[in-house]
């Protein structure tokens, strides 16, 4: 299926909005893939791409998905068709790429999986910021026992999330919006990733603070691992308090920012008309558009907030250049180069998947389980009590 | 009993270490109190206090307890004295303000109060830091219904809490050792005083990361309250990462410090002999000791380490010198003035208590509560599960 004589994967982009804009350029430079062509809805964003390059447009999934010179792809759409994008895909005999959350339904996950194995494809579940180098390069000492076992995780992040402009859909809860399914799949992977250990339980708080944008927008998560550690998460996209100040003013993408506090919330009060907010959505995030996460080169790591992980032997914490290590005998930087980043670590995981064989550690079973985890979270705070995994 | 004719309280402090060694000026400066005497068994102590002042030594806590001169006592004995000393204290018809934790049972909590209650005295618990005036500006405005109701209040600290020079019952947590009855309870009253509702329920993890010092150093803590608050503390003593560098290198008496990793865990591994741990916990952190808590003015204001609170309008986070809210208009800074402390405004407790009949914050009931709400951390880390409280 890959293109073996030249042994670099032809992966097509379905979804020309935030996640997919981000993957464009990460396709173009990576030694084992190639940009093999586009869908998007989008007459905008379909023409802004052709306008930077040769290569295959679709207004159709569906036509991307059935071209023979794609091998995998890359799935990017709307939360509502991951499922049926994924679907497509496998029947088509292509790997995939489905983006974070996985799926809104473990059944749907299921369903997901069950047809990737079907079909002998690889799915690959990303990118969440578990795939940022920082954490890979966490999750390797501590798993190489450098500072002994993981006692406790803090995970805080503090973001203008809910005041990016949205399509209605991305507001509702039940069709996958707020934090909850979009941005605490980020927390639960990276905790996952730490603590190598199954999640036992969680017990959550949530809320919706502001009645205009009415899905949570913050949580307070408490998670235990059945080895013993344990993970506190905690989010708010309330557009006050911005978590960057903690991190050198170091956005999420690695890319230096001003600070701006209050921002979003302004800009988005300024919008008139009905479907002014998922205009801007589109073209201001979307492909080419002008927003910061894909402005200039990132200088910086990766993340997603402040985190600091205690180990029996040292505590450490993601800095905007690598990882700082705070031990017996005092503290030390690893840093890490800002070439690489967490999108180029998925295609590397699907690369690795389809090229060499290498079974992907964001497989569709680790997605389930943080579908599940973020699941338990929503079910805790509703009811207020911990909520045991099965 | 006070001296009402000059309207200011005679306040005796039993116990000269750490906490009484800083209530010593902070009783000298206090407009409406004056420092009557002290007392200790540590005749260095004694010596060091008789150098500096021509008040009363006194090497017994009964002794100071019964002087006709002392209207109330400051007990900052060892918690394994802190009901009898109390006790005698309401026996002697002396005011009370009784260091935290409270006691380490209910049962004790319980009979302070009634002894209390029996003599008519003034029982005021603390200091602890939500006495800190950034705390009581958060609680006053959210009062008021400045910023809406609260979600949630994140709270960090990583101190070097387990490698200060201890005696051994300090290492012991059936005798009141470690963080749960020394550093939460600090994270439990903020959370409580900024909530304003009863503690519901706890989820929470503990460990004991190093086996020389063995109680337990570090609490992740979820709690939540009545009225759908919810707080996260997470808390390491173990002189790892120095939550302090997050909080412009100032300490929690709001002293500027040098950032130094790990300092007092070699200094205390260059230590020889049975007690020379015990005598410089006396000798360095006790009265007139050099330890940094007590070295020069405090500049900024005290603090626990990171402390964010979201409320439905503004995230408001306690500073070096006051209190940040972020707000839908930006951020502005309520500064405050350097000048009161947590500990003057225990002192300011007491003497609205007894010389204006105004009841304390801090009061028995309260501090019941939080020794109530410490026991079912321990108690959910053990169990693993969430605990209920009555």
């Amino acid at each position: 299926m890959a293109d073996r004589t030249e042994h670099r994967l032809r992966v097509g982009v379905v979804g020309l909005g935030i996640a997919g804009g981000l993957m464009v350029p990460c396709l173009l430079r990576h030694p084992r893939a190639t940009l093999a062509g586009v869908a998007d809805r989008d007459a905008e964003l379909r023409a802004r791409f052709a306008r930077d390059y040769a290569l295959p447009v679709e207004d159709e999934a569906e036509a991307l998905i059935a071209r023979a010179d794609v091998d995998a792809v890359y799935i990017a759409t709307p939360h509502q068709f991951h499922r049926s994008h994924t679907l497509l895909a496998a029947e088509h005999g292509k790997h995939v790429v489905v983006e974070k959350p996985m799926a809104l339904t473990l059944a749907d996950c299921d369903a997901m999986t069950e047809a990737a194995a079907r079909a002998e494809v690889a799915l690959v579940v990303g990118h969440t910021h578990s795939f940022d180098p920082a954490i890979a390069e966490i999750a390797r000492r501590s798993e190489a026992g450098e500072w002994g076992s993981l006692a406790m995780l803090a995970l805080w992040n503090y973001t203008d999330f809910l005041y990016r402009p949205r399509r209605p859909e991305e507001l509702d809860t039940a069709q996958g919006g707020g934090i909850l399914f979009n941005q605490l799949p980020h927390h639960v992977d990276i905790a996952r990733l730490l603590a190598r250990s199954p999640v036992r339980s969680v017990r959550a708080s949530t809320a919706v603070l502001d009645p205009t944008r009415p899905t949570e927008g913050c949580c307070m998560a408490f998670i235990d691992f059945v080895n013993g550690a344990a993970a506190s998460a905690v989010y708010s996209g309330y557009d006050h308090f911005d978590s960057d100040e903690l991190h050198g003013w170091v956005s999420s993408t690695g890319r230096r920012k001003t600070p701006r506090h209050g921002e979003s919330r302004r800009a988005l009060s300024s919008l008139t008309g009905g479907d002014a907010e998922a205009r801007l959505r589109a073209t201001h995030y979307g492909y080419g558009g002008g927003s910061n996460q894909q402005r200039g080169v990132a200088q910086h790591q990766p993340h997603f907030g402040t985190l600091i992980a205690t180990f029996e032997r040292a505590d450490v914490r993601t800095t905007p250049d690598g990882v700082a290590v705070y031990d017996d005998d005092g503290v030390h930087e690893i840093s890490l180069p800002s070439s690489s980043d967490g999108r180029t670590r998925v295609v590397d995981e699907l690369c690795a998947a389809v090229l060499d064989g290498t079974p992907p550690s964001h497989d569709g079973a680790f997605a389930r389980t943080t579908v599940e985890t973020c699941l338990a979270i929503q079910e805790s705070a509703r009811l207020r009590r911990e909520v045991v995994l099965h």
